[in-house]
């Protein structure tokens, strides 16, 4: 095992940072290192906000509700960005234009491209020392998430990554095992995938049951069924397409 | 700079592979990366389909189009998965429950939890040195993508990677300026980053005619107008509805 696969292998969420911002070199070479993912036809169809003052910080904490939102060494915000595209062709925009921009299958680009390059940045990130969690609960409020970092139409904002110097080092969480998620030439029928994920539950009753700092005891099955029970952010759907994505 | 971020520096798309295959340590050691990247709620709504076989390879490739998807030591498919999650509940299945799984929102969910697996895949591979392409072709014609690898309702196939030993290092392709892509604490209105994009249409012409294996002559805003003025993929919409993704 190189360094490198050392590095993925050795990733855990870290929700407790302390305040001590990132340098501007690392926040230069976190930036750089997600710009150098793969980009679908190099489109580039995402943006980075970078969020250090603290007041914006603040705000998406209130969506959030997650204490690292508000806490941490350095935020970065991935959207889809398609304003780039939409703004080059300026006034001579044709239907056939907008019809492509608007399209489903540009917000599957535009939201590849962000999540390939927000890995990069994850990675970068932790071959420096430091810690990361993705942060979907900006999602709680789509609206609110866009309206503080003034998103124009046309981009949408994802996720967070809250990144800095992780004042807890957690327990790396088990995955369901490989052959449960990983098909050879074909996929392979849940029937037959069903005692992987019953293994998997004893798993995480016992990873829960180790750990002082969490009284879980539930298995991943009963965690999924409470949590899909309750349909959540249903706001996310019309507001992609009030930004002009994912129209059709 | 450490040997992670070279390697993310170091990135280039590799078309052109051996068809020596990938050894067996060498395809789970990029599964278990792939694993390991962060996942939305620990949902692991994604599933990879892993092809040896050259016959689904060849299928793949009268898809796609490109000749790395027939020849190459390993392809791995990524697909945006709640079909295990929908099983799980079996009969009991709720309304909500169904609601849910449909949304937007859980769509970009199963979207970023494949795409943040494989970049941890590419990266993987690329540290054991060998080479990979992103295969977005392969969404040319999504409903024979997806009844080539026999996929089941509540799983879009996304793209591909191709991974494997490369015949060529090709040149590393420039990005757009930092700053056209970086924004701090709020959105940059575009008028304010022009001309980070003419500046980097200038570098593209440059790039094209410094590489003797290529005649392209245009800017970056030049590909991307001639890209957009043409609808494509506009069955990949409609048929992620029809998996019951995507719906509201």
């Amino acid at each position: 095992m190189n360094q490198i696969i050392e590095t993925i292998m050795n990733h855990r969420s870290i929700r407790n940072f302390s305040d001590k911002p990132l340098s501007n070199s690392q926040i230069k070479i976190i930036v750089e290192s997600a710009q150098r993912a793969s980009s679908s036809s190099n489109v580039m169809a995402y943006s980075i906000i970078g969020v250090s003052d603290q007041e914006v910080k603040d705000k998406l904490h209130t969506i959030s509700g997650h204490a690292h939102v508000k806490t941490n060494g350095h935020l970065l915000i991935f959207c889809a960005d398609l304003h780039r595209i939409d703004q080059l062709k300026g006034i001579e925009h044709t239907e056939a234009f907008q019809t492509n921009l608007e399209s489903t299958e540009q917000f599957i680009v535009g939201t590849i491209d962000a999540a390939l390059a927000a890995q990069n940045a994850a990675i970068a990130a932790e071959s420096l020392g430091l810690g990361i969690c993705y942060l979907g609960s900006l999602r709680n409020d789509i609206q609110a998430f866009n309206d503080v970092l003034k998103l124009p139409s046309h981009v949408v904002p994802l996720f967070g990554l809250a990144i800095g110097f992780p004042k807890e080092i957690p327990d790396i969480k088990p995955r369901l095992p490989l052959p449960a998620i990983y098909h050879e030439n074909e996929y392979i029928p849940f029937e037959k995938q069903k005692h992987f994920i019953q293994e998997y539950d004893q798993t995480m009753k016992d990873y829960y049951e180790s750990r002082n700092s969490n009284n879980k005891q539930e298995t991943w099955t009963e965690q999924i069924n409470k949590k899909y029970e309750k349909p959540t952010r249903m706001d996310v759907g019309p507001f992609v397409k009030g930004k002009n994505f994912n129209k059709h």
